[in-house]
């Protein structure tokens, strides 16, 4: 299926690039808006417009829609405002949110001016919520029912009022305040005898969000309760938009995908590695690379401490690699589990106790079946003292590595700072540290070499 | 919000444990039942049906439903069958089979005695499409209409069959043989009038997806066409069930999760780590770790051959570990980048010319940057040509580890292996061996040493 669209989607691109708009024209009327809209994608605005006006007047912002915010401003910059304007108004209010909040001042400042004085006092509201809150993220369309209605007028106001919210699969129920008094849904609404009054269909009190709570926390709640749709309030429980579990999909992908770049020591882009400039990418890895050449200074250090066993066993350095190397590996793994768990709520730093318990066991499982691996080759190499060595330091490194690659994330998260922030190369980085001075002494202390 | 959440919920829990149950049966009537299931993690079967015992009759089997596979099938198995069955039966379709997929051969006999013949039959064909597939994620309960009926008939099929399905938001229009025609929303059906046909609603090709297909491409489907329902349709495009939202966000942080241990080279958990046991932990782990270790001899092998240029230039070790650790770690970076946007599909292999010039770029100035960082020390430990050697090795050991971070992910995606696969400590330990080769070549060739 995904295949077929694939290989329809190739073509499309290349029709455009062509300019073979006679087949176009033929074309597109059966494609998907979502299908045009990501063959359009990185086509000059020019192009976009004379593509989009193939279309029949009602697609346009549909598709128009579906482009990323840097082509939208870009085509609202080039086109007419008699063309701008009605694209700016049919997106829908959070994807007009999703513009305005990506758009430089002076920018930002153009396209208000297509907006109408009531649109832009909205659209200032909302970029008033702190960034990445779940106001930012919410919807603002939405209906509303009083709680004393009867079924059959609940209906008819939907019926009303219904083409101007985006999901109006739920219906929000509010006081003469607006204050939220619960949610039903439309299919119980069509369902449910037409005299019932709308009270009775609540059950309990609704789950809502304040609207400067944390997007992702959004998602964890849509997740929890297993609901399509969450209500944004204020302080005093008015209700002022609804974050929707297709927003929350994005935001659990993007959470995942700067969790992903933490751990990997590369700062949050915030956008595509598509279209990172090479200056963006340079800033964003620049630090910790930077950082941990400096950590990494230290390893120096504690080899320098043991120049004088390394001079007398030069055996000792072909294994260097291979010893800090598997603390790190080993670090890795536990660093990687423990953000992971500690991002989608899987463990919580309470549970610290056990989970170290059982990670020192591992950790001592793996280091033994490291050590005995490693044993032969320690032999062949420097005889039955070296492979001593070699193969106790793999235990301990590893054990050591583990335990680091446990405790750092878990110590951040109870500290209130990002535990991914406990990235991979860090966590080698110290375990490459513990490792060296493991290994040379223990080879000081089994080899019976004078002490550095 | 969730903040308050947590604080009520952890007494709940503790009520429980303490056996309360006057508190209970006061405190869990205003409860969600989501949170009842929440606090009932953990706790023993019979504890379990006690607590449930003290719910109204029909909230019983929602809270069950929430509860963890393991501990239905728990409660299932110590339940009286008058008890287990209603639970069993309420279960939604997907639920259902999540449950029967996560028992034993053994264990699902038992269970399958609860069902009605039916009932199993409808079990075991989702159980018959492969894991992971869209087959077994879809929901089989779901409301369809024919084509030329009216708005008016339609509406009053789904007041009499829309009380079975889940996912009534979404109505499935089927022709006599029940393939797929279309899909229309309930809202549009609510809002439009009565008197058009059914037919008159449809635009355009559904989106579909095969039963056999990836649960991974469905997600991707339903978040590039933004719908809340998946259609679920066989070779026939007869309609067998459909995919939701809220079961592919799921699927969405599963993904995640899993390529985030790729990349940590950790093999896949497929269960909490909270729940794993230290066995399972080990097996998942040791793979990695071992074959690392005969990676690592290579780095060994590639000391072992300037071996005579370390014992006349000792000072040379110090700079090891931070020459080799600068090119994993860059290398490390560079593979997160690309295998989480290759994941997300962000990039294609397609773009590799574009992605390898910038990155050659970008790693350029890393390296410069850090050659440049680490000049001074190299100036202090061995005065200006030691200093040389680091800084000319720091720039290419980064510049390689880079490329080495992009090219394997890229190279594996093209080949269709997994890119996650190129975990960050492969790419490390193979950046470690270029960079050993890289800085004793430097060193040998500036120090003007004899060659090995």
């Amino acid at each position: 299926m995904e295949a077929q669209q694939a290989e329809q989607q190739q073509p499309l691109r290349e029709l455009i690039a062509a300019g073979a708009y006679d087949v176009l024209t033929a074309r597109l009327p059966d494609e998907h808006v979502q299908d045009i809209a990501r063959a359009l994608a990185d086509f000059e605005p020019n192009m976009v417009l004379e593509v989009l006006a193939m279309l029949p007047v009602d697609e346009r912002p549909e598709v128009f829609a579906y482009l990323s915010t840097g082509q939208q401003y870009q085509i609202l910059n080039a086109a007419d405002d008699d063309i701008g304007i009605p694209f700016l108004r049919a997106l829908p209010a959070d994807d007009r949110t999703a513009l305005l909040e990506s758009l430089k001042p002076e920018q930002l400042k153009e396209i208000l001016r297509l907006l109408a004085p009531a649109e832009v006092r909205r659209a200032m509201e909302q970029l008033g919520y702190p960034e990445q809150s779940a106001g930012r993220l919410m919807n603002t369309d939405f209906v509303t029912v009083r709680p004393n209605w009867s079924l059959a007028r609940a209906l008819d106001h939907v019926r009303r009022q219904g083409h101007q919210g985006d999901g109006v699969n739920t219906l929000y129920v509010t006081d003469h305040r607006g204050r939220l008094q619960g949610t039903i849904s439309l299919k119980r609404l069509v369902l449910e005898s037409p005299d019932k009054d709308v009270m009775s269909l609540i059950s309990g009190p609704a789950v809502t969000i304040d609207a400067g709570e944390d997007r992702s926390e959004a998602a964890r709640t849509i997740q929890h309760y297993d609901i399509t749709a969450l209500p944004v309030v204020d302080v005093n429980g008015v209700l002022l938009g609804a974050v929707t579990v297709d927003d929350v999909m994005d935001v659990v992908q993007e959470e995942a995908t700067e969790d992903f770049h933490k751990i990997g020591a590369v700062g949050a882009l915030g956008l595509s590695l598509r279209d990172a400039r090479p200056s963006l990418l340079y800033r964003k890895r620049v630090g910790w690379l930077v950082l941990l050449v400096f950590v990494n200074i230290l390893s120096g250090a504690g080899i320098a401490l043991y120049e004088a066993t390394i001079e007398q066993v030069i055996a000792l350095v072909f294994f260097l690699p291979l010893i800090i190397a598997s603390g790190g590996n080993a670090g890795s793994q536990s660093a990687t589990l423990m953000v992971r768990a500690l991002a989608t709520g899987d463990v919580a730093t309470r549970d610290w106790l056990r989970l170290w318990g059982r990670e020192l066991g591992v950790a001592i499982a793996l280091g033994v079946t490291m050590g005995a691996a490693i044993y032969g080759v320690g032999l062949w190499r420097g005889g039955p003292e070296v492979a001593i060595v070699v193969s106790l330091s793999m235990v301990l490194v590893v054990a050591c590595g583990s335990m680091i690659g446990m405790v750092l994330p878990m110590m951040l998260n109870r500290f209130e700072f990002d535990p991914a922030t406990a990235s991979a190369p860090l966590i080698t980085s110290i375990a490459d540290i513990c490792g060296i001075l493991i290994y040379f002494s223990i080879a000081t202390a089994i080899l019976t070499l004078p002490p550095p």
